[in-house]
C-alpha cells in the first residue's frame, strides 16, 4: 500500500450522525453475535452423540489502556462442545488513545491519537477433522477518519479437502462472490486477492493458511449506508455458507490419522496468529484482553 | 540498553587470529553437540520401558540468503524418544549479508552488513511432565565486531515444581552461580537477571516462562580466551546439571492431569517463541531454516 494512512478510510460526518453510526454498528455486531451463538448451538444439537450439546458461556471484560484509563470492553463468548471442540464468538466496543508507536500506522491517528472501535470476531475449531476451521470478523473503526474492516476465510484441515476445486471451497467462494455482486461498493476481486495475500505464511514458503475467502480494510466508499449493508451481508453470508458446510461434513467418520493431520494443520494456524496476524499482535501490544485474543488458539495442537 | 550497537561486542583481531577463533568456536560447538547427543541417548537407555530408546537423526541443511546467495548451513539433530518426546540439538555455521532492516540493530553491521555466526542450540521436551523442559544455546558472532552470546534456562512444567525454592530450581541456579565464579569475565548477577527479564511473557502480565537461568549477549571482555572458556563451561555445566535433574525426575509417575498441565504450559512456550524470542523471529525473517527453527515447537500442546 503506498496510500498514506491519513488518506485511508473516510472523513467523519457531524457528531450526531457519527454517534448514530456507532450505535447502529455496535447493535448490529451484538445482534449478529446472538444469531451466530444460536446457530452454533443448533448445530451442536443436530450433530447428535453421547456427550451433551455445547452451549456458549459469556464473560464480560473491561479494557484498561496503557495509561491505565478505562476504555470500554467486550464479551467473550466461548463454546466447548461435541461438534465445536472450541469456538469463540466475541464482541467488543473499546475506546482509548494510541501509543506513539502505533499512531503512524493507523489512518487518522497521527492527527489525533484517540480511537473508538466496535466489532465481532469469531474462530471455530471443530472436533471432526472433516469440518473446516473458520474465521470471520467485521468491525467499525473511528479515529479522525472512519471505516469498516473485516473478512471471512475458511481453513479445511485435511489436505484432500484443501483444493480450490473441492466442492466446499467452491461453495464458500461462490457465496461471497454472489454477495459482493449485490454490493457495488465492494470489490470482490480485490478482497479475495487480499485474503489470499494476507492469510499466507511467508516463513512456510508462502503456504496458504486455508482456501481463502475475503478480506478488506479501510472500507469507506462515501456511502456509509451502502458500506454498512455490505458488512451486514458478510455476516449473513458467513452464517449461511458455513452452516451449510458444517451440516455437509459433520457426520463424516474420521480416523486417528485424520485427527493427527488436523492437529498438525492447527499448528500452522497458531504460527500464523502469533507471527503474522495484525489483529492478534495489535491487540497484545495495545493492552487488549489477552485471554480473549488468545481464545482463538486451537484446543489441541501437534508439531511432531 | 542505551549503548549504541557499534559500541557492543569487541573489535576484530587480525584476519589470521580471527580465522583461528572461528575454527575453534565452530569445532567446540560441534563437539559439544556430539557430547549432548551421546548424553541424551544414554538417558534414553537409562529410563527403560517397553518402547525402544530414542536415537538422534542428523539432517544437514544449507542456507540461502534473501538475495539467493549460498551462505553455509547447519545440521538439525532430532530425537523422538521415550524420555525425550522431542528434542532438537542443532549446530549451524552461516554467513551472509544483513538486509537494511536489521543493520541498525546488530553491533557493527551498520558499518558493513556482512556477518558470520556459528553456534549450538538445544530445546528438549520430555514426555514425563515431572522432567523439566530445557533450552540452551551458545554462539560466536562476527561482523565488524565480534562477540559470544547464549544462555541456558529451565522450564519445569508443573506448578508445584516451578517455585524458586524447589530443589531442582536451586540446583540449576547453584550450578551456574558456581560456574560463573570460575570465570571473572562473566557477571552472574547481570546474566541471571537478564534471563529473568528475557524469558518473561509481557502479554501474560509478565509471567515467567520457567524458573530462569543465565542469558548473555555481546560478551567480549577483551580477553577472548577467557570469554571462550566461559562459553565452554556454560555447555559443560548445562550437561552436568540438566543430566542430574533428568535422572532425578525421570522415574516419577504422572497422572493425566499432570500431562494436561504440561501441555497447557507448553502453550506458553509456543507463545514465547513465536511472539517474543529474538532468535526465532530473527531466523524466520532472515531466511533461516524454518524447519530447524520451528523444531523447537513442543510435540503436543493444549489451549483449553
Amino acid at each position: 500500500m503506498t496510500t498514506p494512512p491519513s488518506a485511508k478510510g473516510g472523513p467523519l460526518p457531524d457528531p450526531a450522525a457519527l454517534a448514530t453510526r456507532q450505535t447502529e454498528a455496535r447493535a448490529w455486531f451484538e445482534g449478529l453475535r446472538d444469531e451466530i451463538h444460536a446457530l452454533f448451538e443448533t448445530l451442536e444439537d443436530e450433530v447428535g452423540g453421547d456427550d451433551a450439546p455445547g452451549r456458549f458461556t459469556r464473560e464480560p471484560w473491561t479494557r484498561t489502556g496503557e495509561d491505565g484509563e478505562e476504555g470500554g470492553g467486550g464479551t467473550m463468548g466461548m463454546l466447548r462442545g461435541r461438534l465445536f471442540e472450541k469456538a469463540g464468538v466475541h464482541t467488543s466496543t473499546v475506546h482509548g488513545t494510541f501509543s506513539e508507536a502505533f499512531r503512524g500506522q493507523i489512518p487518522g491517528a497521527a492527527e489525533d491519537p484517540r480511537f473508538w472501535a466496535s466489532g465481532i470476531s469469531l474462530i471455530a475449531h471443530p472436533l471432526n477433522p472433516h469440518v473446516p476451521t473458520v474465521h470471520m470478523n467485521t468491525r467499525y473503526v473511528v479515529t479522525t477518519r472512519q471505516w469498516f474492516g473485516g473478512g471471512a476465510d475458511l481453513t479445511p484441515m485435511l489436505d484432500r479437502r484443501r483444493g480450490q476445486d473441492h466442492p466446499d471451497t467452491q461453495r464458500f467462494h461462490e457465496a461471497f462472490r454472489a454477495m459482493y455482486a449485490r454490493h457495488p461498493v465492494g470489490d470482490y476481486a480485490r478482497d479475495k486477492a487480499w485474503c489470499d495475500t494476507y492469510f499466507s505464511l511467508p516463513h512456510r514458503a508462502g503456504e496458504m493458511r486455508g482456501i481463502g475467502g475475503v478480506f478488506f480494510d479501510y472500507q469507506a466508499s462515501g456511502d456509509w449506508d451502502a458500506d454498512f449493508a455490505m458488512v451486514k451481508d458478510i455476516g449473513r453470508t458467513f452464517m449461511d455458507v458455513y452452516g451449510a458446510i458444517v451440516r455437509g461434513t459433520m457426520h463424516e467418520p474420521w480416523t486417528q490419522a485424520d485427527r493427527e493431520e488436523q492437529e498438525i494443520r492447527r499448528g500452522r494456524y497458531v504460527e500464523f496468529n502469533l507471527l503474522h496476524d495484525r489483529g492478534t499482535l495489535f491487540g497484545l501490544r495495545t493492552g487488549g484482553n489477552t485471554t480473549s485474543i488468545l481464545s482463538s488458539m486451537p484446543p489441541t495442537v501437534r508439531w511432531p
